[in-house]
């Protein structure tokens, strides 16, 4: 079992963050281009939600991940740092 | 084991909750004083980010929780929904 | 010119924030009665979406507020503080 | 006075986004490289933090903008749009 637990969605991941690098380079662009502000902000709330999901999308890969170690009888060290770090994790994302 | 994962503890949260109550209360009275917006909104979002926190700790209880179920080999459909709420709750976590 | 910028919907205020304060009494009494994680978590999230309207609601009336002190040629140094203050709690708010 | 207010700082909010761009290039670059779930999500996280601090920074100069049409004596309905406007934004914002 690796580490990582998204390697099944690793083409969806680099087709949402290759949109998400299109829409900050848009941004650029408006800017540049002097667009009205609330056109901006529009857009960069449209970029935060999408990496948003992205971290939802992690998130979700790694509890299904600490679960399956749990199943497979894992050390319950490291089961601990891992659901550790799922809930720092999800603190930081609350906060941003 | 029970359903829920918090049992520990409970008066935590109790504590918790009943000093966000008082915030909330707070904040009625601030805004019956006719106090400065400003200071009222830094009434609310102390009272937002410690509701977060509340947060923050069921989730990681819940995860504890779906991790126990699979050391203690619980039912795989059972294990499969209580990750996907997890899910749908950090989801909503994550936009409010 | 009063400080504060809220006052005709003092009501509104005063039964969303009695309506959150029902709700965190609800989570306490939830959390006692051993509710599931996630039915626990679904209020946590109502009740803190229900107070971030609150605070939109004031930042609207705070910025409503700066501009009627503009047309009213406000004192140039308490307008210049006025909307630093509320740059100040629209970062606060994003960050909870 | 021209319609966007953030002319001052053109260079800093391209500066910023560029920086951006490359953190989520380096997303894209981790989760190739099978980078653990909780680092690409510490990143993820980074990336959404510098997203909103490009959106409180365009808020502010849309307040300031505001309150400056509003000393100029700018039209009214113009400025009751505007603000609204504004209050759209801080709702999205605070709900990504």
């Amino acid at each position: 079992m690796s580490v990582r637990g998204y390697t099944m969605n690793k083409d969806d991941y680099t087709k949402r963050l290759r949109r998400i690098e299109g829409q900050v380079r848009g941004i650029e662009r408006m800017i540049d281009e002097d667009t009205y502000c609330i056109d901006v902000l529009t857009q960069v709330s449209a970029a935060t939600k999408a990496l948003q999901a992205v971290a939802v999308g992690l998130l979700d890969e790694h509890v299904r991940h600490c679960v399956k170690n749990a199943v497979a009888d894992g050390d319950p060290e490291t089961l601990e740092t891992m659901v550790t770090e799922a809930t720092r994790a999800i603190e930081r994302l609350v906060r941003t």
